[in-house]
């Protein structure tokens, strides 16, 4: 059976970044440029749409909306985080069936990958011919096979941006400043926060990563040393931060059916850290901590433009690679091109591959206790763009 | 004694701003064109650099370098908060007559006024012959005698444009979301938020300011109207929001010399009130909860163009006050002209008349028990700026 004019299907899944958009309307844009194809449909809210019969037609939007869609963040087609049952993969394999769909691709995480996974298993299985990718976005940048992923430049704009602005407030206001930056496994995004450090004694003072254990007494140590050397101490933590066997600082009551804790959408890490520092520290000292939380993810005025691009990019070329008939399945990956100046370079990679686990920082990006490397910030500088400069009084002697 | 030739000495004060450098530089470069004043100086850490000998040779700094510390955010002469002793501001006199200073200028908000109102009483009364003016500041906006206050508009952007996005979140991953903003005993930048009320079922849904009383059974049943309605809500509250006679939801442990208690730097109030939702409609439902934090203050992404300018235009306005004579204390007070299209009006008013009391929205500003008037929507527009449109799928059914 021919997959000619039968019908594209597009979902998004899990959490939501500020450019997830930019590669839903690449993959759009590039379906109906193709003539190739027949309807270019939707799901809302990922595979739950699928269960519950939510399909759009996305083929009947004006180019010109598309774009500000594009320029949107958080998932237009509205997101789901869910792994589906055996049960819901074969009912979810019968919805496309019935709407014709012979190019399912799904925008996500490793845990999209995953549930693309099971659908494709599912599919080959039952001898039903689906062209079906998996498109990378996580703030986390946490995607195997991935050099980083659609999302993480943008986010990592905000933080950088967030502990510019903070460096500054803690300097005009001394004191210790704990904020807690997002990343469930894996320290990318935290680790950000080290391009603040634009003067010798700039913070963030201390990096916090899942990477490396943590011990609060470490921590408490760490900090009395930068306060008493600088009068301030700026700390960046990661949410997911633990101690050793990977034990969280906090009983979780809430997890999703991927297993997953939910770390945000609280202040709790935030205030524990921030009560602990006071009892060490003394109650008398100046101890604030804040918790970035959602704005990281779906803040429409810190967007990377390379990332936006690039997940744009994304999109358009999983299309083509399902339209061009090369491979049945795959997850797009997001390589970066050897040479001096950074240029990303794609390759379709196999959807197990990108599935499931996480990719962590490695050695070469990690220096010390509490730091990050050189070598980190040359490998984020290009995903997040040129920050502007924040400027400090010369304090020339009166 | 003439004041021709005599130093200049600036300070800032209380709780950053992203424009707050402005200001100084609007009085830097009045004071240094004007060819009427000796030296620039500042002072580190506002009046706490006079009694420390911390005074910094301004008239020093290039034109250049200014103009990115006024793109700066947060005090760049680093801030204080300090209400003086009698004793105190004896000794700050003595410093100012020590250092032939005749012209003084506190950037800060109704506490800053307040020092700055105690200072010119002891000048007056010793017969020392000083211009004193205050400068305002406060992302709070709520300065008596001003329509706005530079460092609003900027934090007000930021918080309609967190709002922009995390109703696009709110909308891909539905839930109970709860943003807690700035804002110790007035609402203008909580209201802030209703910016964001793009579509016509777009958050946030409800807002709860200080200057009306909390009640949390109407709270948890007005989330649940929401939420049964479109099954998902967004919730904008102030952190001082507050029960019948101004009693707060929480015990609160740290208090400033102003006597004002610590509300930010803290994710509690946001914890609170989400585990009371989920106490109350259910454990099962997604409620999260985000604090904004010090990043209304201090992110130099999002800063109005309008505020910035004004800011600019306070310190020299007031720079060029003194020197004229005219007067020899007072504060900038920013108001806006009659007429259909938005333009400021600077004035000069009494420094005791913006002293210590805080500005109210008033009920033209307050609609029902949850939301704000058009006539507020009117009033903080040309504040904020444009904002970028947040684009939905327009949902063509398949």
């Amino acid at each position: 059976m021919s997959k000619q004019r039968s019908n594209v299907l597009i979902g998004q899944s899990g959490g939501p970044t500020a450019v997830i958009n930019q590669t839903l309307v690449g993959l759009i844009e590039t379906a109906l440029d193709s003539g190739k194809v027949g309807r270019v449909l939707g799901t809302v809210h990922g595979i739950r749409g699928l269960l519950e019969g939510r399909l759009v037609d996305l083929g009947r939007e004006s180019r010109a909306h598309l774009e500000k869609v594009a320029n949107t963040p958080c998932a237009a087609l509205r997101s789901v985080r869910k792994k589906p049952t055996a049960d819901e993969c074969a009912a979810v394999l019968d919805a496309l069936v019935k709407n014709d769909v012979r190019y399912f691709f799904y925008i996500g995480g490793n845990d999209s990958a995953e549930t693309a996974h099971l659908l494709n298993e599912l599919a080959v299985a039952k001898g039903y011919e689906l062209a079906l990718f998996h498109c990378p976005k996580t703030i986390d940048n946490d995607l195997r096979q991935n050099d980083h992923c659609p999302g993480y430049g943008s986010a990592a704009r905000f933080v950088a941006q967030a502990f510019q602005g903070d460096e500054m407030d803690n300097r005009s206001l001394a004191g210790v400043k704990i904020d807690v930056v997002m990343g469930r496994h894996a320290g990318w995004l935290t680790a950000a926060s080290a391009l603040a450090r634009d003067h010798a004694d700039a913070g963030p003072h201390l990096i916090y990563l899942p990477e490396r254990d943590f011990d609060l007494d470490r921590f408490a140590a760490d900090v009395e040393r930068v306060y008493t050397k600088l009068g301030r101490c700026l700390v960046a933590v990661s949410e997911g931060i633990h101690g050793p066997g990977g034990k969280l600082l906090f009983e979780v009551k809430e997890r999703d059916s991927h297993g997953n804790a939910q770390l945000s959408g609280s202040g709790a890490l935030g205030d524990f850290l921030a009560a602990e520092v006071k009892q060490r520290l003394g109650a008398k000292l100046r101890v604030r901590a804040d918790t970035f939380g959602y704005l990281q993810r779906s803040f429409p005025g810190a967007v990377s433009p390379v990332d936006a691009s690039e997940a744009r990019e994304v999109g358009r070329r999983a299309m083509a690679e399902a339209l061009s008939g090369r491979r049945a399945h795959g997850s797009l990956a997001l390589q970066r091109a050897p040479g001096p100046v950074y240029a990303p370079h794609y390759e379709v990679v196999e959807l197990k591959s990108v599935a499931k686990e996480t990719r962590h920082m490695g050695p070469e990006h990690l220096a010390g206790d509490e730091g990050v490397t050189e070598a980190f910030l040359d490998y984020v500088r290009p995903l997040v763009g040129p920050l502007e400069p924040m400027a400090r009084l010369s304090d020339f002697p009166a």
